[in-house]
Formats: C-alpha cells, sequence, structure tokens
C-alpha cells in the first residue's frame, strides 16, 4: 500500500486533527462554498436552484481490493462514483464530503496516496471537497462519500418520466470495468500461488482503466445541454444495465425492449470475455461499475441524439403491461430481470 | 437482534430492491424534497438559502454493540447525530440519507426495527429520510448517514467568529452517555463471565438514556432565536468538551477559560463516575455522544443567554497567544488538549 514513498507514519503520531489538516491540504474553495472543511456542516450558495445530494459507501473486500487497487486510483474513483449520481439527475456537482473509517494498518502517507486521487478528481470537475472526516475501524477502510450539487428547478431529471415509444439512449460501452476486475483477480490468484509470476495485464489497457480509473460522464449531459435535448428520464449504469432499465421502468411505470445488437461493448471486453468463457453480454447486463447514462428521449429527438459523440440508442420504451425485455440477435426475447444480492445470499 | 418478532427474512430472499422500497415503507415526504428515494440523487428546493450538508459514519465494534444496543435505538440514535450536526450550524435539517453495509448476520426485520427508530427520530424533527441505499458488508453492519438542510445566509454560524471576552455557553449537561456506556459495558463483560447474572441497571435510567436515546437540540436554537441572539460561533460537543472547545478555539483564533465549576454534570453521573474510580470532569471533556451545544455570545447578551432554560455560562473568551485553558476549583490551571486517536493508537 505504500509504494511512492519510503516514510510511514502511523495515524496516531499525527493524531486525528493533525490528519485532518494534513489531508485537506491544498484544497482550494470555489466562491459558491460559504463553510468548507472544518466545521459541522458545509455549506453552499444555491440561489433559488434545487440542491441534490447523493452518497456512496465502498467498504474494503467487497468494493475494492487493496492488493491490486492502488490507494490513489480508489480516492479518484470514489469521488467520480459518487459525482455520477449527481449527473445522472443533470445536476452539476460543487461539493464532496469524504469520510473514511480507518484500521491501524493505514499509515497518513497511505491516506495522502487515497487524497492525491480523490483530489485529482474533484478537481477535474471543478469538485470542493469539504468536511473530511475520520473515524476508527477494525475492519480495513471504510469510504463514505456525499456530493452536493445544483440543478435549476426546470432542468431536473430523474428515473420518473419515460414514457411509450421514447427512445432509450446509453452513453459509452459496457462490460469493461467487470471484466477489467477480472483480469486482475485472475493475476491476484496466480500472484498468490507463485509470488515469481510476472503478471500478464498487457493487451487489456482498456478494461484495466475502466475499473482503475473511470470517469464521470459530465460530457455527455454537457452535450444533451447544448443540444437543446433534456432526456425524459436518466439514472445511473453502477449496478449493470439489467439493473438501470429496470430502475427506469419501475419509477416510470413502463416497460422496454432493448436490442442486444445494440448494446456497445468494447472488442477488448468481447475478446477477453471469450478467453474467460463469460457471455459479454451478462457482463454488460449485470456486470458493475461502467459510470455510464441511460436516458431516454422522445421520439423526435431521434436524429440529433444519434449525432452525439459516444451515444447509443439501444431500445426504447413500451407500456408497463407488456414488460422489460432484452431481444437478442436470434431466439426468444429474454425477459430482464435484477441480479440477486449475491455476496449476502447463503453460499 | 431479534426480540420483537418471531420472524426471521434472509436478506437475499427478498433481494436488494424489494428490501429497500421495503425500508422506505411509510415514509412521506414533505413539500420542499423535489426528488425522494427510489432516485440517484435526493432534490430540495432551496429558495435562495444556503444548502447545507452534514454526514456521519458508523461502525460495529467501533461506534456501537449490538449485544446491548438495540438495533431501533441505533437507527435513532444514528438520525440524532447527523441531524445535530445542522443544528450546530444553526441550519434547520429537511432531508437525510442512509447508506447500510450490511452483513448476511442481519435478517429483514432486524432492519425494519432500524428502519423503525430512524423514521420516528426523522418524524420527530419534520426531516424526509430520501435515499435508503444498501450494499454488502462481510464485516458487519456500517451505517453512512447525510443529512442536508437550509439556513438563511445571515443566521448562519460556524466555528468561526468567537472573538476575545464574548461567553462560552452550553446546553444541557455532559459526560453522562459517556458513563452509559461504562455501565452497558460493565453489565456485557458480567454477563459474559456468569449468563445467569441479572443486569444492574437500575438508578441509571437517566445516563442510560443519554447513551442509548439521544436528542437533538433544536430546542435550543429555537430558544435563541426567539431571544433574539445569534451565537457569534457554535460547535457540536460530540467527542467530549475538550475537542469542542479546541474547534471554537482553532477556527476563530482565539484562547478561552472554562471553569471546571460550572461545567454542568448530572448528580447520576457524578455518582457512577465516583463508583468507577473515573473523574466525572475527564468524562464531561473527553467522553463522548453528548450531541450538546457550544456556543459563543457577546458579552452584552449574558443576562438574557443566563435565562434560557437548560444553558450554562462555562467561561470566555480569550486572545489566542493565552491559548485554551481549564480553571479548576483549587490548583493550577490545566492546559486542554485534544484526546489521541485510542483505537488505532498501538496497544
Amino acid at each position: 500500500m505504500n509504494r511512492d514513498t519510503n516514510t510511514r507514519t502511523e495515524l496516531y503520531e499525527l493524531g486525528k486533527y493533525k490528519l485532518l489538516e494534513r489531508l485537506s491540504d491544498g484544497i482550494e474553495l470555489s466562491s459558491n462554498t460559504i463553510v468548507g472543511h472544518g466545521h459541522d456542516a458545509s455549506a453552499m450558495a444555491t440561489n433559488s436552484k434545487l440542491a441534490l445530494s447523493a452518497s456512496g459507501l465502498m467498504l474494503e473486500g467487497v468494493h475494492f481490493n487493496l492488493t491490486y487497487f492502488p490507494l490513489k486510483h480508489l480516492g479518484y474513483k470514489a469521488v467520480v462514483s459518487v459525482l455520477s449520481r449527481l449527473y445522472a439527475m443533470n445536476a452539476t456537482p460543487h461539493q464532496v464530503q469524504i469520510n473514511m473509517g480507518l484500521s491501524r494498518r493505514f499509515s497518513v502517507e497511505n491516506l495522502d496516496e487515497l487524497m492525491s486521487g480523490a483530489k485529482l478528481a474533484a478537481q477535474r470537475d471543478g469538485v470542493d471537497i469539504v468536511g473530511i472526516e475520520a473515524v476508527s475501524s477494525y475492519t480495513g477502510l471504510t469510504l463514505s462519500l456525499n456530493a452536493l450539487g445544483l440543478c435549476d428547478p426546470d432542468a431536473l431529471v430523474s428515473r420518473t418520466g419515460a414514457q411509450e415509444h421514447h427512445l432509450l439512449c446509453l452513453s459509452g460501452r459496457l462490460g469493461a470495468a467487470y471484466l477489467g476486475l477480472q483480469v486482475l483477480e485472475r493475476e491476484r490468484i496466480a500472484f498468490e500461488a507463485n509470488p515469481h509470476a510476472q503478471p500478464q495485464l498487457t493487451g487489456y489497457d482498456y478494461l484495466l482503466e475502466r475499473v482503475l480509473k473511470p470517469e464521470t460522464r459530465r460530457d455527455v449531459t454537457d452535450n444533451l445541454r447544448q443540444a437543446n435535448i433534456l432526456p425524459s428520464a436518466m439514472t445511473l449504469v453502477h449496478e449493470g444495465l439489467a439493473s438501470a432499465l429496470l430502475h427506469i421502468c419501475q419509477r416510470s411505470a413502463v416497460g422496454c425492449r432493448v436490442y442486444a445488437d445494440r448494446i456497445p461493448i468494447d472488442p477488448q471486453a468481447t475478446s477477453l470475455a471469450e478467453e474467460m468463457h463469460i457471455d459479454p453480454l451478462t457482463a454488460a447486463m449485470n456486470g458493475g461499475e461502467d459510470y455510464e447514462l441511460l436516458f431516454t428521449v422522445p421520439m423526435d429527438k431521434h436524429e440529433t441524439v444519434a449525432a452525439l459523440p459516444d451515444i447509443s440508442v439501444i431500445g426504447h420504451i413500451t407500456t408497463a403491461d407488456t414488460g422489460a425485455y432484452l431481444v437478442p440477435s436470434h431466439g426468444d426475447d429474454i425477459r430482464i430481470t435484477a441480479q440477486g444480492w449475491n455476496a449476502i445470499a447463503p453460499e
């Protein structure tokens, strides 16, 4: 966990307050942040806009494995994942709070690395880090993030609002983060069996980047705004496409038909999926951490939306009674179901 | 963990989405909540007020022990603790988000209990529960809460603003939650040694209530407003009075003198502290979870503030170069220092 430096300062050497001072070092605040870190809460000017709040919880061993996940990347990804939720409602994120549960396994330098990634991600999206907090943990690293943003009342987009005949649109390509994780897990197991083995990671650059350094899709909501398209519904794809589709169908009380051959999957993902005997479509439907946007637009926006960079029209909305279906290239339609909750199911 | 019911439904039987539906059952939203649960983020109307956000992280084994902490009380306390941070900035809380890390040790009914307490606390303060989220955990229960509130720009109070000669005021009485926890720990150890032993909890009602069912001090900020007093600085006392004093001194760049005999300690707390050979003043200065408010007011407000219910004037602000000191009844002044971070210090 301590690759970049030879110094190791124990957390108790600094104490909590000096630690928090250090972690917030170099963080500059924008003018709409009225109160930043070092107080009981953060405060933000709103100018009559809506205030949006989204949060995310990441647990070591469940959401990340530090044997192959560099702390800097983890900090970056944690911020990206929570900001993404605000973009998914067409809002602009302005503040992020970072709460950490820390065991004594972690040194001050480890947290410097984590924060360097978090600061980079916040800076990239023009977001203030406010309210860093740390508590003790006996069981590794817990990351709890909260993002606060603003949105004009008439620009807000939620999961509600999709109507029959609206087009289902998707940004980017799916399944790569899930498959990138499989590569990392495979190499971890190979390394544990033979610590002298060289990791086989060449040729998977895109997959690894997708799992280790995802980016927000601020560009997508910016492009939609510039094209004068207000989606009728939108949601974040972070637990697979199936969950995202069902969220929109349930909250909008509609059904959908999605065409399998229109779901964009990267060639690297397809090639690795075949090598690992995983159906690439399954990785797209049920894999996680894509951080792409799924949204719906009225049919008369077809040409405009199809002309936007990195957007695919993958299907359309139907009435609720027809259900949510995936239409494969060959064979019968497949009913879309949400994945069970594997990690806490019986073994 | 399952006292109130004989039914046990495993989490995987419901699956994540049905579980979240169930947990949000009966939650009604007020009109300023534009988007509540079931979306990527919550949204709140602001009417040009400031939007405030505060979060808190509670880990099983560190912040609570479920062998004696009923889940309903835990849910209640988790909400109280995060709303308290907004009151400490003179804001009105409007929304709370609840993120849970859940191991398979927990049943659906367990979470019903937890949520019943959370709902009660939210209802008491007129706050909407928005955005319940659950992730898997291998290591017990993790609770991550975030509260969102509003404040008129000219009513905002932070830790910055205390000036020389301002009076240091405190709501309620200190140390009781810490001592209540010692009672519960003592009985847990006695029970583990002899499971037939009856717990000795009589006579400690106030202490137990303070640790198991703390309340927000909304009444304090309401009373201050009615008395036309805007504190110059304010903070939440949740990690002992010493930390709270140092927060204000550091952020306001001032020092302070606090008189030991003016720090309000409940007779039950004093009596138990003596029985357990703990200095009651140490419990007040360094114990935690009081959820009281520490604030400063200009000297000309002395009469008005002293007349408010449940408020004690415990000292005054000095210049930064004189430092932060506790003045005991006898003997030399004691420099106030923040506690180290015990849980991750070397054993």
